[in-house]
């Protein structure tokens, strides 16, 4: 399988009538679990914020500290702790399910208060007359599983998304371990949730999330928590995104064989056990729309087994835009010098 | 005055803690009504869709036809006709009652249904138990004009959306003349209102705008109709746009001083009469928080007349970034060398 290593940018095209309109640019790592890169597009070494797209890292102590189990999390609730969800019904009831485990409630969370994703759900809220709470919050069910955490290792919980406190320490070494990065406050942001984010280059989060598949180079105890939490992914996608969202379509098509998540501002990674690889990407403007097509055609490249399921991604890949009637009017597609640096057909 | 002309991009950040998260490029002409251009950056002839920012334009025959007289229309359902707003109530009564001039009602309207965009207007049409109509569409001024123009005019008006009813024919003359552009099926797209939109090169939009201030080059009937909609959105300008918004609060400051005006995908188009300038530009992604940082800082160079305004402007030019708990994370800022490039102080 030959390499794909372009000095130049990733392009995804969004086009309207017969022109482009509008033009990501963004920076790509697919690496083994040894840091050998099978793709890389432009600056791949350049330190990025992974956000939420981390969150599987960011959950790996509290199956390591034996909180999971001593609590008795279900798979549903491993999955919401990795989660950047919607804030639909099932996502606030379970992560209060998490929280009640750890004795606490919705007070206890300091991610802040957030509105659903769907209108359905915000016409819901408004119809009782109720504002949402730090439960829709999309980030509810990694800061429930931080509580869980703390509560287990009997740490102060008041606090616990600051830098400085002793979760966010054991959070924190986990992150710098799995990238193989030092992380201190010259690199450190504040994240929407309130936790600290750390920039690391996104070579070496591919590499991470090579890892997270394979268990190489890991300690016994990392490699099987990183499975299981893999594998609650698999088996409860809806926790990990929600209803019409990309991360939940991939887990509820390819299961154990694709772990994919979403972070803010365009970055993406991505876990292909089957080949091997592990994938980072971040959108130099931050949109989503060009992450997520560039995530489905890196799959369509590493992952899809067939011509159905090449089909499928394509969805993303090439995804059609529509207007206020629903009238096709362009589309969000990866340009063809891209697809053609990948490897895949125009 | 010297100009300023970059082959480079102009480049916005958005930051976080210590580090840029994510970066934003773009094209910009600050032109006069002869095309002599004060300002340009990147590829500035380069055709783009101007969307909403050309709504003042698409609205000249509403004057020129007599509609707006013969109608009776006021200063406020001038503004609403060139206007991009939330669906407040007060721009939703507003297109309604325009409609009501031409003896038509919502079910006239061909620009699709919109939630509006402020959470407190969503959810009294959801305590109400309503969806949103195409009155709330940010575009319903604008196409409430169209149907006043083709009751005057006695044209049919079922299908005044489609680039061959005779209704777009005479507004797609308008902007051709005004932008000296030949306008045709081969550049152009449907717009998310269901109206056209045409690709037109960057600096013959600015000149154009720079025209509607002036009136030079204009025949005197158009230079008045332009005059008559630049003075409507001046004297209310919470109908362009409505609570909270850039358009809104630039016309509240500057009054006639400056007319600004946003479209989708990242473009912005300005008049400043007082410099005889025009000003279009486009974010190559689409972005708009970049687009209205760069337009703050081209008020900031060619606008603003002391301390008090450019510290107004930098409101936006060098915005804070807040999370769900309103902690400050970083900022959305014109990079150094963009301002330098525009003569501003760093």
């Amino acid at each position: 399988m030959a390499s794909a290593l372009s000095p130049l940018p990733l392009v995804v095209e969004v086009t309207r009538g017969p022109l482009v309109e509008s033009r990501h640019t963004g920076i790509l790592a697919v690496s083994d679990s040894h840091g050998r890169l099978a793709a890389a597009f432009g600056d791949a070494e350049r330190p990025v914020f992974p956000r939420s797209s981390a969150k599987i890292i960011q959950a790996l102590p509290l199956v390591e500290s034996g909180a999971a189990d001593a609590l008795g999390l279900s798979v549903e609730e491993l999955a919401l702790a990795g989660a950047s969800h919607n804030g639909e019904p099932a996502h606030v009831a379970t992560a209060l399910a998490m929280l009640r485990r750890a004795g606490l409630d919705a007070g206890a969370l300091e991610c802040g208060c957030q509105w659903p994703e769907r209108g359905s759900d915000v016409a819901a809220l408004n119809r009782a007359g109720e504002k949402p709470t730090a439960l829709h919050n999309n980030c509810s069910g990694k800061h429930a599983g931080f509580l869980c955490v703390a509560c287990h290792l009997g740490l102060p919980h008041a606090g616990y998304v600051h830098a400085a406190h002793p979760l966010q320490e054991i959070v924190t070494a986990a992150l710098s371990q799995m990238t193989q990065t030092p992380l201190d406050a010259s690199v450190r942001g504040i994240d929407g949730c309130s936790i600290p984010t750390y920039a690391i280059p996104l070579t070496r989060l591919a590499t991470a999330f090579a890892r997270l598949g394979t268990g190489i180079g890991l300690a016994p105890a990392r490699a099987a928590a990183a499975a299981r939490l893999r594998k609650a992914a698999a088996a409860a996608p809806f926790m990990v995104a929600g209803t019409g969202r990309f991360c939940t379509a991939i887990g509820e098509r390819f299961g154990e064989r694709a772990y994919v998540k979403t972070g803010a501002e365009g970055v993406f990674c991505a876990i292909l056990p089957e080949a091997g690889f592990g994938v980072a990407l971040k959108i130099d403007d931050g949109g989503t729309r060009a992450s997520e097509a560039i995530m489905a055609a890196v799959l369509e490249r590493y992952a899809a087994r067939d011509e159905a399921e090449r089909t499928f991604l394509q969805r993303w890949s090439r995804r059609p835009l529509t207007n206020r009637r629903d009238i096709v009017v362009g589309e969000v597609r990866v340009a063809a010098e891209t697809r053609a640096a990948l490897g895949l057909q125009p």
